[in-house]
């Protein structure tokens, strides 16, 4: 027998610049000039997004000389199916795209995993930019390469690794979110202070719900840190081999939460939820402090985001959805909880100890009630 | 404004090993338990492959307690669609296949781009083996990571770059293949010895059409030097950038061949037939001298694979395929032509300059009628 060996050890540098700021998005075609030539330009984007974004972008592209393709999605997260991404990307080759085209994906998280996704497949895989929208999109799922898309039994079943070439977000945009968006955003930002960065913890304890106002002279500073967090952990481990659990914080409930509401619940909403919890299983597995914990739930309250499984939901109703949950793995749950504040720890949970805190959780709002 | 830097860079291993041998589908268990621990075993097969191959393997894993789960997809190019790998994903996920599964690809180059693919995509990517059963796979499409599925209007124009963990191609199975697929298998070995291994040439020139008898027993070293030049290449470029091109010499006008034919011709013999025009092509814009055209071109033939285009295809109706192929950018084609015996070149051939040659072989062909 013949043993050969196929060589791929390779040095390879995909690192690329986040910019946030503040009426950036008129700076977005020189940006696309310092990364190089292409051969077309695809602007993906939604139909809400398309007339307060996507429409006034492309136009200021076009003048200067950069012609796009303005391709709008169909809103909302329903749209995040396979099939999406296939009729993107035959639109993509009826326009003559080729490997050098560029994509531009100007939405919030949905547009970005749907393009993204189409951009890592489409002749194999070409460059795209994100251009977030959201505020939940600007500090988390436009940064580290994630995309894909639901199956009918479960979110992000489909997807690739496949980082793009820049991030851009311009928070004269968070304007025009409604009040639930910007409060689901702040979900992320707090999620990224508890793990990572006890200084922005502070500042947001400091400033509080005077930070749902986009005016608010702070906010650049604030999305720039919680960038910083993601970026750093996604530095560590990209493709979530352990390191990047830490940004699981949360969510490893707040999906199975999510899944349980039928999604009648927003991804924000679910997240605080779970991190709730997760603060709570903190306290009694990571050594997280009485006064941290509360300190930390009391921050959720004053953005306006729940500290608690929704009445509606038997707690141990979560048990199903984190079963099937990728995450899980031979009966043990990987669970981020923290040890302080600003200090995530990645603690296996059994799955059956899991079952019992949960149900605690039940007995206690029965007997509250 | 802030300017962050996502840093994504890495000095990544990806290096895998390439087995080529008789009979070391038997080792094939030993070599798995080398690769680590995975949750669960997806054997991925066709119809065609699973009595002859994938069955027998399945009970010998099964009695070195690897238990898998063995899928069956349709035969043949046809199901080389996306459909298939979205099927083929949906029972994965009914069977609880979870990150870290691992498939084995058992079959020819289709079934290694549609298991490929769905392990390139499920769950954002998940480990797999190539154990290619074709000639044509084992020396090529097996190797480098290249998967995907072809789209109504082109061929694998969805995909992604997915290496696998393994390759193991064992020689036993080619015994039952057809003439035409041992053939079909030639085309690229040639290949692999036209751009780059002289010696590999000379093997093949003295050994002939013995080749096509698989017990010869020069055909393990053959194979694995076939290999090792892709193995060289894909090591040198790993995403086509520039280098790994060479490895499209007689691809280009092959493919366009196989387009213009409507796929009523095998992959090999348009890829032998591509070559021969390039042998012709390299003669007039690389240098290659008469001589050894004349000894590529009789070696082609010797392997019972055609030097031309076939008499019911007009050579100017190549170009329309050609013209819509991912590889032409900007009315460049990039060419890759011979220098010598094993020194390929890539020349940048106007598609215009091309057209005129292609007139030239028909006017010839009319002439000689």
């Amino acid at each position: 027998m013949k043993r050969l060996r196929l060589e791929l050890k390779k040095d390879i540098d995909r690192s690329y610049d986040v910019l946030v700021g503040r009426g950036i998005l008129a700076s977005l075609h020189s940006e696309i000039q310092r990364l190089g030539r292409f051969s077309s330009f695809g602007l993906i984007t939604d139909e809400v997004v398309k007339p307060l974004v996507a429409e006034p972008l492309q136009n200021q592209l076009r003048s200067n000389s950069i012609d796009t393709t303005l391709i709008a999605l169909p809103p909302g997260e329903s749209a995040k199916t396979i099939e999406t991404v296939l009729d993107l990307c035959q639109q993509l080759l009826a326009q003559g795209f080729d490997r050098r085209s560029l994509l531009l994906a100007v939405g919030g998280g949905v547009v970005g995993d749907i393009a993204g996704f189409a951009a890592a497949i489409y002749m194999r895989g070409i460059p795209y930019i994100q251009v977030p929208t959201t505020l939940l999109a600007q500090v988390d799922s436009s940064l580290g390469g994630k995309t894909g898309v639901d199956l009918p039994s479960g979110k992000n079943l489909l997807g690739a690794f496949h980082q793009p070439r820049l991030v851009l977000s311009d928070l004269d945009v968070l304007a025009s979110l409604s009040s639930e968006a910007k409060r689901d955003g702040f979900a992320e930002v707090i999620k990224a202070a508890l793990i990572e960065d006890p200084d922005l913890f502070s500042i947001l304890e400091k400033e509080g719900a005077d930070l749902l106002n986009t005016s608010n002279p702070l906010l650049e500073m604030i999305i720039a840190k919680a960038c910083d967090v993601k970026c750093r952990v996604v530095n560590r481990d990209e493709h979530e081999s352990g390191l990047r659990r830490v940004l699981n914080f949360g969510h490893t409930l707040g999906h199975a939460l999510e899944a349980a509401a039928n999604y009648n619940i927003t991804h924000g909403q679910a997240v605080a939820a779970g991190m709730a919890v997760a603060i709570r299983f903190s306290q009694r597995w990571a050594g997280l402090t009485k006064e941290e914990a509360a300190r930390a739930l009391d921050l959720i309250q004053k953005l306006g985001l729940p500290t608690d499984i929704p009445e509606n939901i038997d707690p141990q109703a979560l048990l199903g959805p984190l079963e099937k949950d990728k995450k899980i793995q031979a009966g043990i749950c990987h669970f981020v909880l923290l040890a302080e504040i600003g200090r995530a720890v990645i603690h296996p949970v059994p799955v059956n100890e899991m079952r019992h805190s949960l149900t605690q959780i039940k007995e206690l709002r029965d007997f509250n009630n």
